[in-house]
């Protein structure tokens, strides 16, 4: 009975993608340790990216930083 | 000074509800490890169904195969 | 299908009680929100004492100050 | 490459504030473990007040209590 | 930058299982998402299983009573 | 009421630089958003190597690729 969090920016991922990343998920868990899909949970966390730091910046500035 | 994180699917819950899964969950932990409520934490967090997957399906898709 | 997750520090939780803190959290979902015990996970975990902070100490240190 | 999650009640916290968390703890892994910050991670969550709970009442209820 | 954490029992993974869910979950993330690798974290948390309840019980009595 | 989870790979962390990330994140709280430091947990898990991935590996495999 595995429970799968996943926390991405979010930056327009759309359901079709939310559905890819709850079945890929799954199916890991099923491929790797034989879990019984129906005893998996996945949830997904979209977090603005002013609440996601790297390097001590926020994601946005970061990218800028590092595209510079 | 224990902290409880409950995580449920974004369905209408009322503020009511959410004070008495706070008071329960606070009680729990009083009456099983006689913990202090003043230094119990409790949060809440909604998720939206699309964000929810069981059995490699997000949770309504989940249900409405269940259901068939 | 909830999810409920508890940490508490590590001090002789016995295994009875964490049954009691798993049968409570999952009554407590099914009273309030009317739902599916066999969907409903709760998972403990149980944090070291100088692994948990509050007041900016070490719990053990935090007592001992809150007592003297 | 520590993983950074700061949980704080929604209550008109600035971008320049969370700015400020960001580097903040960022900084304190850096200076007190040396670790780099390029693969340091921080995600702020900003809780509902309702969602909130202590000493078993939701946050703004416990203010009220604990003013009165 | 993902976060991916996985929460499973502790029941004699290996190494190479883990190594597995770490390589299967951050292809996920670049399959669906064109996430850079480089900063996609994935953690996995084995649990007890007098730690993790499903149904209103520890799993192993959850199990002796499905199977009975 | 603020919550702060640090997660760090398990590799000697000292109890003194357990309590110096207890008191710095606490300080921060305090500093940035004028919290109470009372009401103010922090957590630190220590997480394993082969638990921690990163570019799609354990640890210790990434930071043998990264300096070959």
């Amino acid at each position: 009975m595995p429970y799968v969090n996943i926390k991405i920016t979010r930056e327009g991922v759309t359901t079709d993608q939310k559905a890819e990343l709850i079945s890929g998920a799954t199916d890991l868990l099923v491929r790797v340790l034989n879990k019984n899909p129906a005893t998996t949970f996945v949830t997904i966390d979209e977090v603005e990216l002013e609440d996601w730091g790297v390097g001590g910046l926020p994601v946005e500035q970061y990218r800028r930083k590092a595209a510079s």
